[in-house]
């Protein structure tokens, strides 16, 4: 931690901040400037709160020095974690694309869905039973009939569900449908579902809030990791800007970002953060070539009548479309896609 | 809703939309135009989804004109709502005053601040037991024994409870103690918690997410009073923006755009939006000033140890102060401060 | 400036760093941290480049102690700046209220308008001549012959132009007309207009950009200041943020972090901000009780026939009303109403 | 345009619309909705304003139907455009890389950089004389002196320039040693430039600002091209939003949407987009991936010793190493790399 002194503390005022990190038990480093001084203050500063400090009179800032987060962390944790889920592998040398329709609707669109999806060599379904939306007037999800649904048509045709929880108290029931817990842009801090998710050992797919900060994304990964749970792979789905001609913005820069400071694997998830279908296979193909350990996206046999999300779903011949693409270039960017 | 077609529709696509309206059971009233076809549809569409049109051949864009939320709309109920907290009113005519601490942290900071909020002649006393924190190694508030503190603390000067909850399955254990449950911006779209929250008739104080519209604020609220709950309370509390000197922009202009699309009253929590004591009073007279029904403010007796938020705590004198000049400006804004 | 090296630096990276400050003549004070050592280095680092420093290798992060401005800091210069205009004072003990329609349109318009504003016994005149606008199909202003007509008016009652200023090369040109040279919030950091002004001595109304930071800000004020031009009057008309209810977000925390960072007087334009007229009366009794030294607000005889800005602009009624109510509460905010 | 009514207009305000509508000489089409009416206008509605209409008595809201910009839109121009720098051609089968140093700093500087960058195959040679800063404290480029050498530089190496123009006064200047004239992203929206470069028939690179939406970037484009001169290439440099690790949001999105809206070539300027070099390749991959025309990437001899940007200029090894790494890609991307 650094301490700032305004440009008029008083000696007095200096000593009184030098004896409190003393008395904390950890080491001052004070240095005069000729307009300000200031203070490192050394010891592993994770526990100290800086509003310790930036009440005291004659401070002007404190900043932190280590990050906040550490299990998250490549600074110590050097090697990339790759997360078994199902018969695969994600992480680096792979590109997994997991798709599935946003909701599950009805048996034969999960079925056709699930052998298409199969039928390209995936692994991998997603789908939703719980939906979060903003509206109580939209459709919310078939519930437990959905992930039964999502489920049989897995297993008929070898294939891992990925679907998404909404309370700490669904563990147990959506645990008996799904190999990966997906915790929705919404919930990246409810922190009580973290908790809870912590305490299994069934891999999250984490996803970065609309209003989240990169560093908060790996907080809540920490929250699951520090109950006991390694399992974390994070996604980013776009963020809330001013821009509206997407339903998000693509923040691409968060892929190597989050590969430099974190060791867990990263997706995409082009569909939520497009909101339109026409884009979704260039943010794909980009996320790819950024660098992304996979993509999260949404398919529908018949986009115009999905209960939702709809308009951001490929249809099955442009999502066979983009698999060509991305398999076409995967081998320059040294991964194989599943 | 309003489907506007794309310049090269044919007519063909054109009618493919109208007949679909009409198997919808709606009206259509297509108008030619030189350049773009627009067609109306009547009847009221808050059950039409937009991505039923927004797929189809040959449409643009699909407008909604009908707002999404109804309970918590002013279209619908003309007049505003006033809450009932333990004795008093929240809504016109009164600017309600939510002071106390960020955490419940020991008795004798519990008693004394709330002794202190008495002493001012207000009503209802904040404070936080279960604590939403970024990171898992930061305080997460004393959980049930809070509650208890608060509680006794509230009871000993005649003052209700304000606290926040952060799990569906908490209603009953939070509702013993508190008067009012605080849904934070975090949880803003955690749908599950509003559910729950609509199933009780305890007030609940609402806050705007850090990166929510105002309308997915009615919708949440909406949700809430949907489930038979009609007594919610807004808060805008800041949205996140680029802007680092404050913790976050607090919107002053949800203070009125709330006040004509709802007839709900809305609070303003200043201490979040800065981040920062020294804005806290400034933001409160603005608050004051642009409408509100109130705000939301925390205080502590020795900032400087708070063990959560000190830096944006205000202290007895500086509080003190504050209320002074509330009370002064509150007769030109035609409101009682309680 | 503040150096911390990462935590897999060696000793030869760290004494590098050293000897690279002590090169440039300031003072590497180091701090071994367990896990991280840091370096402060004293003297007035404004002049320092952090890009000198941030990409050595062993470095992380590089931090800046000094703040980038020092003309317009209050840090250098503790008393309040008071800016005269005309034969009013722009500053602390009074609230400025600058009135006028978006743009001169007629004779009559401006002649109205002129009068009026002074019936109410203000001051200053606002208005535009060579307006920004987003289409190049919108109406762009009178130009020179707006200038002469907001003049002459302005000089049959008694007022004081304040008009907006595009280019560098039309200081002379507007320079006959008005008596505020107002950068628009597209040209906060157009800076060769910054750089012309500075070589004048009429007084500068900078508003902020819709993206600029409150830094950057007064970083475009310093660029004035130090030009030679001490006259700077700034101006919050709202940030662009996901928020659409209002054309932009009124920062209202602007005004009392500027007063704290700068001792140069702040304004708000709650027009531009709000971008309805519905919300013009909350915002600018808002700014009122928030702290701003007056507001900059578009009024029209007649909005429905405005050719900009219409939505955003008060009618004489609704302008004369939110008159009474300021000056029903200046006085309790410690300043006169001109 | 749509008009949409209050649910309690009266009959007496919608007739008054509707009159208003014809006596501009459009086509109203009324439809009664059960909650609310609506009124579709035909006509070209580019010329009229909304405020025409939004401040009726009875209205609630204004929707736009066609898009506010014409030579720029694909609608009206469907076929991809090209445009000519040099011998080279930007837009549709090629990847232009166009590479340099932030800022010509010296003779040598400039001689090795147009060598390296002529030796990979490339010719198009960027580099800043005029440099907006934040800061009037920051190195403000070399002025003429820094085109002179920009300029021989290139002659010498069979390559053209591409150099930013801050002012509409320097058109003849800069034109006399450019090929390319750049215009930055804080002067998107500075008119009087865009005017002044209509009137030119040399390109036009356009940075989209930091807080422009994709619309303002064809609205900027159309007034160039209103002026006369059709050669306008875009180029998205990141926006402004809340996240804090790189410099801006690369806003990957905008390259798919600006092909969608737009006939005109869209490049994408990682260097300034992540403001850090460790994040510019991944972002070079993915803007060849989405579909851009091509980057604008600096580069720099040693960046450590950079005047300016050096954190985000890659050294000649990274940027050869990236340029191996877009030919690899180039052709499954259906591009040349030039």
């Amino acid at each position: 931690m650094v301490i700032i002194f305004r440009r008029d503390a008083t000696e007095e005022q200096i000593q009184g901040a030098v004896r409190k990190i003393e008395s904390l038990g950890y080491t001052p480093h004070l240095s005069r400037g000729t307009v300000k001084s200031i203070c490192g203050v050394t010891g592993d500063d994770r526990s100290i709160s800086e509003s310790e400090f930036d009440q005291l009179p004659g401070v002007e800032t404190v900043l932190r020095v280590l990050k906040p987060y550490k299990l998250a962390s490549r600074e110590f944790h050097p090697e990339s974690t790759r997360v078994q889920v199902g018969g695969v592998t994600i992480g680096p040398g792979t590109f997994s694309v997991i798709a599935g329709p946003c909701s599950a609707e009805t048996e034969e669109q999960v079925e056709s869905t699930a052998a298409f999806v199969a039928g390209l060599g995936l692994k991998l379904l997603r789908g939703g039973a719980f939906k979060p939306r903003s509206s109580p007037y939209s459709f919310q999800g078939l519930g437990e009939q959905g992930l039964e649904m999502l489920n049989a048509a897995a297993r008929r045709h070898g294939l891992t569900v990925v679907t998404e929880i909404m309370s700490e108290h669904d563990v147990e029931l959506v645990g008996r449908y799904t190999g990966v817990f997906q915790v929705g842009a919404r919930n990246m801090q409810n922190f009580a579902l973290l908790k809870a998710l912590g305490e299994t050992r069934t891999p999250v797919l984490l996803k970065r809030s609309m209003m989240g900060t990169i560093e908060e994304m790996l907080l809540s990964a920490e929250y699951v990791m520090k109950g006991g749970n390694p399992h974390v792979i994070l996604c980013e789905r776009g963020i809330r800007t001013f821009e509206t001609q997407t339903r998000n913005t693509l923040d691409i820069a968060a892929v190597p970002v989050t590969k430099r400071l974190s060791h867990l694997p990263i997706l995409v998830d082009p569909s939520h953060a497009m909101g339109d279908w026409h884009y979704v296979a260039p943010a794909s193909l980009a996320a790819l070539a950024a660098g992304a350990d996979g993509i999260l996206v949404e398919i529908h046999p018949d986009p115009a009548s999905a209960k939702s999300d709809g308009k951001q779903s490929l249809n099955f011949g442009h999502f066979q479309e983009l698999m060509g693409r991305l398999r076409d270039l995967a081998p320059h960017m040294g991964v194989a896609v599943h």
